[in-house]
């Protein structure tokens, strides 16, 4: 058996899982509706009270005047950036080089909207205040993610957001919050949603994340920004005739977990102490600032993959389900801390650890 | 109360409606999911066997090679399009003026792709062979879509479809099929699904209309086809991490209903026959050729929302929750026959046609 396949299957034998809240499956669902009743009426097209509530809730929670539910943030941030390009007569935007669109969305801004995207800074560097200032080329908006997801979850200081947002509304470039794990940052920055989001002209925040609900995205900004985004959701096909199954788990997550987060985090900074003891690993972030980090170890893939197995397969405990490859042929995966992590004796934990540490060290 | 307002509440509280299958509640998700174990793997980005088995499925029933999950009808066949008018280096293509792009879409098609439509016929009628023939400008694609539903649900008769294709194929047009109610066409046509699609390179059907699911479509062709909407999907924020939720209930619902749709299509014909028999009202197609059809009556909007609510109020029986208004100052409503119908008393039925019959002629 291949070494990803043989973690991939030894993980799913574990006990306990150290990242995560639960397994994504139907129960997940069931659980949501389980107190819904069955005459509570669809959203049809955007419109009913299923749906107008909750993007109520959400405008609300987030500071903001108005705001849309989409099915994915791939779509409603394709549709800030247009919005704000059409605004300003500019075809192009800044973000980071390992931002969401660069990565996972098949260059569409660039093939759907013609939009081209200038990279504000280096793939390992969070943006700073200066990455903006030097800009050569004029944009219409700057997209900043909180946290730099692909760099291990990394946030600049609150005070440098806030300098960021002054020079963006001096020079009238936009400022789109990517906030996909908006809610995960809040603890760090000791603020609330709505001080944040006052930075950003636009904001997409996430469901499925540290929310953990099935799908579905939320935009904010104010009322003509929104109306504008729900003609672009329907040429999209993003304005279904029925949203309420993502809409309704959306509601229910966010209710039982956006109260967790200050949890998640300070298990996020226990775990990676944990990890930054152990030979060869060091965490990305060194002290995590949301519930996620990266866990980067100076051995090949494959070795990392056997021994996390092995792990799994010794005490129960699943640390990860894959690991990756770096370009400098030692290997990293990431974690985002849930409500399993609360669930793992201490004691067993801590053992798992100092086995990994042994089996790093080459000592067993 | 306006008139409009008072229709839709009396239709509220009728005992017995008319059209459709059933309210959109919640309901609708919660008997579609009751058999399902908790335990089922939600699909992944596209991935799983929850996907990837419906996927065959629908791809087997429609004979065609792959078959792609779609969240809207929307999404799925603007990147058909998209897709033919890229394989042609032709940015144009050929469908009938009232087609959901030209209605629903925002311009969609337009605005996201830059490709322009030409109006294969006028607006009451359904297209011809001879309006492919006579096409002056050339098309990447023509789109049918069967049955015409902003026209009553009219059908072209099967030999002129077979014609049609055949010169699409001779002169190397692409040909999509707007399936929306395909299913509710085959007792018509006596055709399976199969064989009508082999007149198409490429097919979308929805399932939420006779089928009665949540929301959620396919897009069918072959292999090189469904791979490219594969990235198009990415594009648009349609490939989301769970589609299981729409999944899910367009497999129960189909299942439950593919095979009533020859009583669909029967009842739908009956019920156009008490309308026709009432004073100043026509169904467009005089007679249905599948569960749909449009009910004109040579009165005013107001006066027609009137007396179909007294007859909610009378009878118990709801005709239609709304009417429109047309450009004649007449009025008219659609009328899709699903599962309700079979459930009304037909002494019941009849009284409220013999009462509309009354009423429109004045004499009550």
């Amino acid at each position: 058996m291949s070494e990803p396949k043989r973690l991939a299957e030894a993980f799913l034998q574990t006990t306990y899982q150290v990242a995560g809240h639960s397994k994504r499956d139907v129960q997940q669902l069931k659980q949501a509706f389980e107190a819904v009743d069955g005459g509570t009426a669809s959203d049809v097209y955007g419109s009913g009270p299923i749906i107008e509530e909750f993007q109520q809730k959400m405008a609300q929670y987030l500071g903001k005047e108005t705001a849309v539910f989409f099915p994915s943030g791939t779509m409603a941030q394709q549709i800030a950036l247009r919005i704000w390009c059409d605004h300003k007569g500019i075809k192009r935007v800044g973000y980071h080089p390992l931002s969401h669109l660069e990565l996972h969305e098949e260059n569409a801004l660039q093939e759907l909207h013609g939009i081209e995207s200038v990279h504000l800074t280096d793939r390992d560097s969070v943006i700073r205040l200066e990455d903006v200032q030097r800009l050569q080329e004029e944009v219409a908006c700057v997209l900043l993610e909180l946290p730099q997801r692909e760099i291990g979850g990394q946030l600049p200081s609150y005070e440098e957001l806030v300098a960021i947002s002054a020079h963006c509304r001096e020079k009238g470039i936009h400022l789109h919050l990517d906030g996909a794990r908006l809610f995960e940052i809040l603890p760090y920055y000791q603020k609330s949603a709505e001080e944040v989001c006052a930075l950003f002209d636009s904001v997409y925040v996430s469901f499925y994340k540290g929310i953990g609900g099935i799908a579905g995205a939320i935009l904010a900004g104010d009322a003509a920004f929104t109306e504008e985004s729900k003609v672009w959701k329907r040429r999209y096909g993003g304005d279904l005739i029925s949203l309420y199954p993502y809409i309704v788990s959306a509601d229910y997550y966010f209710d039982l977990r956006v109260g967790k987060m200050e949890q998640y985090y300070a298990d996020a900074k226990e775990l990676a102490a944990l990890y930054n003891q152990c030979h060869a690993v060091t965490t990305r972030p060194e002290v995590p600032v949301s519930n996620m980090f990266h866990v980067h170890v100076a051995v090949p893939k494959e070795k990392l993959e056997s021994i996390v197995a092995s792990i799994c397969e010794e005490t129960g405990i699943g640390l990860t389900h894959y690991v990756r490859e770096t370009a400098e042929q030692t290997s990293y995966y990431e974690v985002g801390v849930g409500d399993r992590y609360a669930a793992i004796p201490k004691e067993e934990l801590r053992h798992a650890f100092q086995l990994l540490n042994k089996k790093l060290s080459g000592v067993e």
